[in-house]
Protein backbone atom coordinates (compact mmCIF):
# COMPACT_ATOMS: atom_id res chain seq x y z
CA UNK A 1 0.00 0.00 0.00
CA UNK A 2 1.80 3.50 -0.60
CA UNK A 3 1.23 6.75 0.84
CA UNK A 4 -1.92 7.88 -0.80
CA UNK A 5 -3.84 4.70 -0.47
CA UNK A 6 -3.05 4.53 3.36
CA UNK A 7 -4.11 8.42 3.35
CA UNK A 8 -7.66 7.04 1.68
CA UNK A 9 -8.04 3.90 3.89
CA UNK A 10 -7.69 6.37 7.00
CA UNK A 11 -9.72 8.85 5.82
CA UNK A 12 -12.04 5.72 5.26
CA UNK A 13 -11.57 4.32 8.38
CA UNK A 14 -12.28 8.06 10.32
CA UNK A 15 -15.59 8.27 8.60
CA UNK A 16 -16.33 4.71 10.07
CA UNK A 17 -15.74 5.39 13.13
CA UNK A 18 -17.52 9.08 13.05
CA UNK A 19 -20.82 7.17 12.18
CA UNK A 20 -20.16 4.11 14.61
CA UNK A 21 -19.71 6.62 17.48
CA UNK A 22 -22.37 8.91 16.07
CA UNK A 23 -25.07 5.92 16.05
CA UNK A 24 -24.71 5.34 19.77
CA UNK A 25 -26.86 7.81 20.73
CA UNK A 26 -29.28 5.62 19.73
CA UNK A 27 -29.32 4.29 22.68
CA UNK A 28 -30.65 7.29 24.51
CA UNK A 29 -33.94 7.41 22.35
CA UNK A 30 -36.31 6.78 25.04
CA UNK A 31 -39.83 5.03 23.40
CA UNK A 32 -43.57 4.03 24.62
CA UNK A 33 -42.93 0.69 24.72
CA UNK A 34 -42.09 -0.71 28.31
CA UNK A 35 -39.70 -3.92 28.38
CA UNK A 36 -40.82 -7.42 30.35
CA UNK A 37 -39.66 -6.38 33.90
CA UNK A 38 -42.64 -4.11 33.34
CA UNK A 39 -40.70 -0.50 34.34
CA UNK A 40 -38.63 0.24 31.98
CA UNK A 41 -39.22 1.74 28.90
CA UNK A 42 -37.40 0.09 26.16
CA UNK A 43 -34.89 2.41 23.98
CA UNK A 44 -34.65 2.50 20.23
CA UNK A 45 -31.37 0.44 20.15
CA UNK A 46 -32.61 -2.08 22.44
CA UNK A 47 -35.64 -2.42 20.33
CA UNK A 48 -33.50 -2.49 17.10
CA UNK A 49 -31.47 -5.82 18.56
CA UNK A 50 -34.50 -7.24 19.55
CA UNK A 51 -36.43 -6.34 16.17
CA UNK A 52 -33.79 -8.09 14.24
CA UNK A 53 -33.21 -11.53 16.34
CA UNK A 54 -37.00 -11.45 15.51
CA UNK A 55 -36.65 -11.40 11.83
CA UNK A 56 -34.11 -14.34 11.93
CA UNK A 57 -35.97 -16.32 14.07
CA UNK A 58 -39.92 -15.89 12.21
CA UNK A 59 -38.62 -15.67 8.50
CA UNK A 60 -40.40 -18.85 7.65
CA UNK A 61 -43.48 -17.12 8.11
CA UNK A 62 -43.30 -13.84 5.67
CA UNK A 63 -46.08 -14.17 2.84
CA UNK A 64 -42.75 -13.68 -0.02
CA UNK A 65 -39.15 -15.56 0.43
CA UNK A 66 -37.14 -12.06 1.92
CA UNK A 67 -33.48 -12.27 1.70
CA UNK A 68 -33.31 -12.06 5.59
CA UNK A 69 -29.89 -10.30 6.07
CA UNK A 70 -31.21 -7.35 4.00
CA UNK A 71 -34.38 -7.04 6.51
CA UNK A 72 -31.71 -7.53 9.68
CA UNK A 73 -29.90 -4.39 8.15
CA UNK A 74 -32.97 -2.91 7.52
CA UNK A 75 -34.16 -3.05 11.15
CA UNK A 76 -30.57 -2.39 12.69
CA UNK A 77 -30.73 1.05 11.05
CA UNK A 78 -34.58 1.85 10.71
CA UNK A 79 -34.16 4.06 14.07
CA UNK A 80 -31.10 5.99 13.02
CA UNK A 81 -33.08 9.29 12.18
CA UNK A 82 -34.64 9.11 15.39
CA UNK A 83 -31.40 10.30 16.75
CA UNK A 84 -32.02 13.90 15.52
CA UNK A 85 -35.69 13.59 14.98
CA UNK A 86 -37.01 11.68 17.95
CA UNK A 87 -39.28 8.72 18.69
CA UNK A 88 -42.68 9.61 16.62
CA UNK A 89 -45.19 7.58 18.88
CA UNK A 90 -47.43 5.86 16.63
CA UNK A 91 -50.44 6.64 18.18
CA UNK A 92 -48.91 10.39 18.06
CA UNK A 93 -51.01 12.46 14.73
CA UNK A 94 -49.34 15.58 15.44
CA UNK A 95 -45.83 14.08 15.58
CA UNK A 96 -46.82 12.04 12.90
CA UNK A 97 -47.77 14.77 10.67
CA UNK A 98 -43.82 16.14 10.43
CA UNK A 99 -42.27 13.35 10.64
CA UNK A 100 -41.17 12.25 6.97
CA UNK A 101 -39.50 15.75 6.77
CA UNK A 102 -37.68 15.73 10.23
CA UNK A 103 -36.80 11.91 9.51
CA UNK A 104 -35.22 12.86 6.04
CA UNK A 105 -33.13 15.47 7.32
CA UNK A 106 -31.64 13.40 10.22
CA UNK A 107 -30.58 10.83 7.46
CA UNK A 108 -28.65 13.20 5.32
CA UNK A 109 -26.43 14.29 8.06
CA UNK A 110 -25.87 11.43 9.82
CA UNK A 111 -25.68 8.64 7.19
CA UNK A 112 -23.95 11.07 5.19
CA UNK A 113 -20.88 11.09 8.15
CA UNK A 114 -20.13 7.36 6.43
CA UNK A 115 -17.74 7.02 3.70
CA UNK A 116 -20.26 8.00 0.45
CA UNK A 117 -20.82 4.12 -1.11
CA UNK A 118 -21.19 3.27 2.43
CA UNK A 119 -23.74 6.59 2.89
CA UNK A 120 -25.72 5.88 -0.56
CA UNK A 121 -26.24 2.21 0.61
CA UNK A 122 -27.56 2.63 4.13
CA UNK A 123 -29.73 5.42 3.06
CA UNK A 124 -31.35 3.43 -0.21
CA UNK A 125 -31.89 0.88 2.88
CA UNK A 126 -33.62 2.82 5.05
CA UNK A 127 -35.85 4.38 2.03
CA UNK A 128 -36.74 1.27 0.98
CA UNK A 129 -37.46 0.20 4.90
CA UNK A 130 -39.98 3.48 4.60
CA UNK A 131 -41.18 2.98 1.51
CA UNK A 132 -43.20 -0.55 2.53
CA UNK A 133 -42.51 -1.96 -1.47
CA UNK A 134 -40.02 -4.55 -1.29
CA UNK A 135 -41.24 -8.13 0.35
CA UNK A 136 -38.04 -7.01 2.62
CA UNK A 137 -39.29 -4.13 3.50
CA UNK A 138 -42.74 -4.97 4.29
CA UNK A 139 -41.58 -8.18 6.86
CA UNK A 140 -39.30 -5.83 8.44
CA UNK A 141 -42.01 -3.31 9.40
CA UNK A 142 -44.26 -6.69 10.52
CA UNK A 143 -41.13 -6.64 12.96
CA UNK A 144 -40.93 -3.26 13.61
CA UNK A 145 -44.88 -3.45 15.05
CA UNK A 146 -44.73 -7.08 16.31
CA UNK A 147 -42.04 -6.38 19.02
CA UNK A 148 -43.93 -3.74 20.83
CA UNK A 149 -47.13 -5.18 21.10
CA UNK A 150 -45.51 -8.35 22.36
CA UNK A 151 -43.76 -6.29 25.09
CA UNK A 152 -47.18 -4.50 26.08
CA UNK A 153 -49.11 -7.44 25.73
CA UNK A 154 -46.60 -9.24 28.57
CA UNK A 155 -46.49 -6.07 30.38
CA UNK A 156 -50.52 -5.92 30.98
CA UNK A 157 -51.12 -4.03 28.21
CA UNK A 158 -49.58 -0.54 30.36
CA UNK A 159 -48.62 1.36 27.38
CA UNK A 160 -51.77 0.72 25.87
CA UNK A 161 -53.63 1.75 29.00
CA UNK A 162 -51.87 5.02 29.20
CA UNK A 163 -51.75 6.12 26.05
CA UNK A 164 -55.59 5.33 26.26
CA UNK A 165 -54.81 3.00 22.93
CA UNK A 166 -57.99 2.34 20.51
CA UNK A 167 -58.18 -0.68 18.73
CA UNK A 168 -59.02 1.19 15.62
CA UNK A 169 -55.44 2.28 16.06
CA UNK A 170 -53.91 -0.63 16.40
CA UNK A 171 -55.47 -2.02 13.19
CA UNK A 172 -54.59 0.98 11.14
CA UNK A 173 -50.78 0.48 11.94
CA UNK A 174 -50.81 -3.21 11.19
CA UNK A 175 -52.78 -2.79 7.89
CA UNK A 176 -49.53 -3.60 6.55
CA UNK A 177 -48.77 -6.60 8.60
CA UNK A 178 -51.03 -9.24 7.18
CA UNK A 179 -49.68 -8.36 3.90
CA UNK A 180 -46.51 -8.87 4.95
CA UNK A 181 -46.74 -12.24 7.33
CA UNK A 182 -50.42 -13.17 7.83
CA UNK A 183 -49.63 -15.85 10.27
CA UNK A 184 -47.70 -13.39 12.52
CA UNK A 185 -50.66 -11.36 11.95
CA UNK A 186 -53.37 -13.90 12.94
CA UNK A 187 -51.13 -15.06 15.90
CA UNK A 188 -50.19 -11.40 16.91
CA UNK A 189 -54.21 -10.57 17.03
CA UNK A 190 -55.22 -13.27 19.12
CA UNK A 191 -52.14 -13.71 21.15
CA UNK A 192 -51.22 -9.96 22.05
CA UNK A 193 -54.15 -7.67 21.00
CA UNK A 194 -57.67 -9.65 21.60
CA UNK A 195 -57.11 -10.43 25.01
CA UNK A 196 -56.47 -6.82 25.96
CA UNK A 197 -59.32 -5.16 23.94
CA UNK A 198 -61.33 -8.19 26.41
CA UNK A 199 -59.57 -6.66 29.64
CA UNK A 200 -60.34 -3.22 28.68
CA UNK A 201 -56.51 -2.47 28.70
CA UNK A 202 -56.83 -1.43 24.36
CA UNK A 203 -60.46 1.19 24.00
CA UNK A 204 -62.35 -1.08 21.78
CA UNK A 205 -64.10 1.49 19.30
CA UNK A 206 -64.22 -1.51 16.32
CA UNK A 207 -68.17 -2.54 16.57
CA UNK A 208 -67.61 -5.78 14.45
CA UNK A 209 -64.03 -6.10 15.30
CA UNK A 210 -61.77 -9.07 13.21
CA UNK A 211 -61.96 -12.28 13.89
CA UNK B 1 -53.04 -26.72 6.64
CA UNK B 2 -54.96 -29.99 7.96
CA UNK B 3 -56.03 -29.91 11.93
CA UNK B 4 -52.24 -31.34 12.89
CA UNK B 5 -50.25 -29.44 11.10
CA UNK B 6 -51.86 -26.24 12.46
CA UNK B 7 -51.36 -27.35 16.07
CA UNK B 8 -47.91 -27.87 15.23
CA UNK B 9 -47.84 -24.81 13.95
CA UNK B 10 -49.18 -23.10 16.63
CA UNK B 11 -46.73 -24.91 19.14
CA UNK B 12 -44.14 -24.13 16.98
CA UNK B 13 -45.15 -20.32 17.16
CA UNK B 14 -45.63 -20.96 21.00
CA UNK B 15 -42.10 -21.56 21.50
CA UNK B 16 -40.35 -19.03 19.46
CA UNK B 17 -42.61 -15.90 20.94
CA UNK B 18 -41.28 -17.47 24.58
CA UNK B 19 -37.46 -17.29 23.24
CA UNK B 20 -38.54 -13.43 21.96
CA UNK B 21 -39.72 -12.92 25.38
CA UNK B 22 -37.27 -14.05 27.50
CA UNK B 23 -34.04 -12.77 25.40
CA UNK B 24 -35.76 -9.07 26.07
CA UNK B 25 -33.82 -9.40 29.45
CA UNK B 26 -30.91 -8.95 27.66
CA UNK B 27 -31.73 -5.40 28.13
CA UNK B 28 -31.37 -5.39 31.91
CA UNK B 29 -28.12 -6.42 31.72
CA UNK B 30 -25.55 -3.42 32.55
CA UNK B 31 -21.93 -3.67 31.00
CA UNK B 32 -18.88 -1.67 32.39
CA UNK B 33 -18.69 0.43 29.26
CA UNK B 34 -19.78 3.75 29.50
CA UNK B 35 -22.10 5.19 26.43
CA UNK B 36 -21.17 8.14 24.84
CA UNK B 37 -23.03 10.41 26.72
CA UNK B 38 -20.21 9.36 29.28
CA UNK B 39 -22.66 8.99 32.00
CA UNK B 40 -25.10 5.94 31.51
CA UNK B 41 -23.35 2.00 31.10
CA UNK B 42 -24.57 0.10 28.75
CA UNK B 43 -26.71 -3.31 28.86
CA UNK B 44 -25.97 -5.99 26.24
CA UNK B 45 -28.76 -5.36 23.96
CA UNK B 46 -27.39 -2.25 23.34
CA UNK B 47 -23.99 -3.35 22.93
CA UNK B 48 -24.64 -6.33 20.59
CA UNK B 49 -26.80 -3.73 18.49
CA UNK B 50 -24.00 -1.58 18.33
CA UNK B 51 -20.90 -4.47 17.51
CA UNK B 52 -23.59 -6.02 15.02
CA UNK B 53 -23.59 -2.99 13.48
CA UNK B 54 -20.45 -2.04 13.32
CA UNK B 55 -19.34 -5.83 11.49
CA UNK B 56 -21.46 -4.93 8.58
CA UNK B 57 -19.79 -1.51 8.18
CA UNK B 58 -16.08 -3.07 8.79
CA UNK B 59 -16.58 -6.11 7.09
CA UNK B 60 -14.05 -5.09 4.22
CA UNK B 61 -11.13 -5.11 6.93
CA UNK B 62 -11.70 -8.29 8.13
CA UNK B 63 -8.32 -10.51 7.65
CA UNK B 64 -10.15 -13.68 5.62
CA UNK B 65 -13.55 -13.37 3.52
CA UNK B 66 -16.27 -13.76 6.30
CA UNK B 67 -19.67 -14.21 5.72
CA UNK B 68 -20.97 -11.04 7.22
CA UNK B 69 -24.61 -12.25 8.06
CA UNK B 70 -23.36 -15.30 10.20
CA UNK B 71 -20.68 -12.37 11.90
CA UNK B 72 -24.24 -10.57 12.37
CA UNK B 73 -26.06 -13.31 13.53
CA UNK B 74 -23.45 -14.35 16.15
CA UNK B 75 -23.03 -10.95 17.63
CA UNK B 76 -26.86 -10.20 18.10
CA UNK B 77 -27.12 -13.82 20.43
CA UNK B 78 -23.76 -13.93 21.44
CA UNK B 79 -24.72 -12.54 25.15
CA UNK B 80 -27.68 -13.80 25.11
CA UNK B 81 -26.34 -16.46 28.34
CA UNK B 82 -25.68 -13.67 30.42
CA UNK B 83 -29.51 -13.24 31.07
CA UNK B 84 -28.44 -16.18 33.65
CA UNK B 85 -24.64 -16.23 33.99
CA UNK B 86 -24.17 -12.20 34.24
CA UNK B 87 -21.91 -10.07 32.87
CA UNK B 88 -18.54 -11.17 33.48
CA UNK B 89 -16.26 -8.03 33.36
CA UNK B 90 -13.23 -8.65 30.99
CA UNK B 91 -11.12 -8.02 33.46
CA UNK B 92 -12.28 -9.92 36.42
CA UNK B 93 -10.04 -13.23 37.29
CA UNK B 94 -12.31 -14.41 39.44
CA UNK B 95 -15.60 -13.88 37.14
CA UNK B 96 -13.53 -15.49 34.51
CA UNK B 97 -12.72 -18.45 36.22
CA UNK B 98 -16.73 -19.59 36.68
CA UNK B 99 -17.46 -18.06 33.40
CA UNK B 100 -17.72 -20.91 30.81
CA UNK B 101 -19.43 -23.24 33.01
CA UNK B 102 -22.08 -20.89 34.28
CA UNK B 103 -22.85 -19.72 30.45
CA UNK B 104 -22.91 -23.02 29.06
CA UNK B 105 -25.62 -23.46 31.32
CA UNK B 106 -27.41 -20.46 30.91
CA UNK B 107 -27.44 -21.50 27.10
CA UNK B 108 -28.69 -24.93 27.41
CA UNK B 109 -31.73 -23.19 29.64
CA UNK B 110 -32.30 -20.43 27.19
CA UNK B 111 -31.42 -21.96 23.65
CA UNK B 112 -34.19 -24.62 24.59
CA UNK B 113 -37.04 -22.16 24.87
CA UNK B 114 -37.06 -22.55 20.92
CA UNK B 115 -38.25 -25.63 18.67
CA UNK B 116 -35.03 -27.82 18.43
CA UNK B 117 -34.07 -27.16 15.11
CA UNK B 118 -33.48 -23.32 15.77
CA UNK B 119 -32.16 -23.97 19.37
CA UNK B 120 -29.99 -26.08 17.88
CA UNK B 121 -29.06 -23.74 14.93
CA UNK B 122 -28.32 -21.05 17.49
CA UNK B 123 -26.66 -23.19 19.68
CA UNK B 124 -24.01 -24.08 17.46
CA UNK B 125 -23.60 -20.44 16.14
CA UNK B 126 -22.49 -19.53 19.89
CA UNK B 127 -19.97 -22.14 20.57
CA UNK B 128 -18.20 -21.40 16.75
CA UNK B 129 -18.42 -18.00 18.28
CA UNK B 130 -17.28 -18.48 22.10
CA UNK B 131 -14.27 -21.34 20.23
CA UNK B 132 -12.79 -18.46 17.86
CA UNK B 133 -11.49 -20.78 15.01
CA UNK B 134 -13.44 -18.90 12.27
CA UNK B 135 -12.63 -16.29 10.17
CA UNK B 136 -16.39 -15.76 11.21
CA UNK B 137 -15.94 -16.18 14.87
CA UNK B 138 -12.70 -14.19 15.00
CA UNK B 139 -14.21 -11.35 12.71
CA UNK B 140 -16.85 -10.91 15.52
CA UNK B 141 -14.60 -11.17 18.12
CA UNK B 142 -12.90 -7.97 17.07
CA UNK B 143 -16.46 -6.01 16.90
CA UNK B 144 -16.76 -7.11 20.62
CA UNK B 145 -13.80 -5.92 21.67
CA UNK B 146 -13.79 -3.09 19.39
CA UNK B 147 -16.62 -1.17 19.91
CA UNK B 148 -16.11 -1.21 24.31
CA UNK B 149 -12.72 0.32 23.46
CA UNK B 150 -14.09 2.91 21.09
CA UNK B 151 -16.58 3.84 23.84
CA UNK B 152 -14.24 4.13 26.45
CA UNK B 153 -12.12 6.18 24.52
CA UNK B 154 -14.71 8.72 23.44
CA UNK B 155 -15.48 9.20 27.38
CA UNK B 156 -11.60 9.87 28.54
CA UNK B 157 -11.06 6.26 29.48
CA UNK B 158 -13.26 6.80 32.43
CA UNK B 159 -14.44 3.21 32.64
CA UNK B 160 -10.51 1.94 32.25
CA UNK B 161 -9.74 4.55 34.96
CA UNK B 162 -12.31 3.62 37.41
CA UNK B 163 -11.43 -0.04 36.74
CA UNK B 164 -7.40 0.65 36.95
CA UNK B 165 -7.21 -1.27 33.71
CA UNK B 166 -3.40 -2.04 32.78
CA UNK B 167 -2.37 -1.76 28.92
CA UNK B 168 -1.15 -5.98 29.26
CA UNK B 169 -4.79 -6.94 30.45
CA UNK B 170 -5.83 -5.03 27.25
CA UNK B 171 -3.20 -6.35 24.85
CA UNK B 172 -4.43 -9.98 26.29
CA UNK B 173 -7.95 -9.77 25.70
CA UNK B 174 -7.16 -8.17 22.23
CA UNK B 175 -4.50 -11.11 21.19
CA UNK B 176 -6.93 -12.55 18.73
CA UNK B 177 -7.81 -9.32 17.43
CA UNK B 178 -4.84 -8.64 14.98
CA UNK B 179 -5.36 -11.67 13.42
CA UNK B 180 -9.37 -11.31 12.95
CA UNK B 181 -8.75 -7.56 11.58
CA UNK B 182 -4.90 -6.69 11.54
CA UNK B 183 -6.42 -2.76 10.21
CA UNK B 184 -8.57 -2.48 12.44
CA UNK B 185 -6.32 -3.88 15.43
CA UNK B 186 -3.90 -1.33 14.63
CA UNK B 187 -6.51 1.78 14.04
CA UNK B 188 -8.09 0.62 17.45
CA UNK B 189 -4.23 0.43 19.02
CA UNK B 190 -3.47 3.98 17.82
CA UNK B 191 -6.84 5.78 18.18
CA UNK B 192 -8.44 4.55 21.21
CA UNK B 193 -5.47 2.68 23.09
CA UNK B 194 -2.62 4.52 23.31
CA UNK B 195 -3.72 7.73 23.47
CA UNK B 196 -4.71 6.49 26.82
CA UNK B 197 -1.85 5.29 27.32
CA UNK B 198 -0.61 8.50 27.14
CA UNK B 199 -2.87 10.55 29.45
CA UNK B 200 -2.58 7.86 32.44
CA UNK B 201 -6.59 6.47 31.76
CA UNK B 202 -4.59 3.04 30.85
CA UNK B 203 -1.83 2.04 33.16
CA UNK B 204 1.54 1.32 31.07
CA UNK B 205 2.89 -2.20 32.76
CA UNK B 206 4.59 -2.76 29.73
CA UNK B 207 7.51 -0.83 29.22
CA UNK B 208 7.77 -1.52 25.33
CA UNK B 209 4.38 -1.67 24.32
CA UNK B 210 3.57 -2.27 20.70
CA UNK B 211 4.40 -0.01 17.56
Amino acid sequence: MNDNQKLAQQERLDKQFAFALEIDKEKRIGRQTYCSDGDTLENDAEHAWHAALMAILLSEYANEPVDVFKVVKMLLIHDIVEIDAGDTYAYDDAGIATQAEREQKAAERIYNLLPDDQAQELMALWQEFEALATPEAKYAKVMDNLQPAMLNAATNGRAWKEHEVKLSKILKRNENTEAGAAVLWQYGLKHFVEPHVAQGNIQNDVPNKPQ
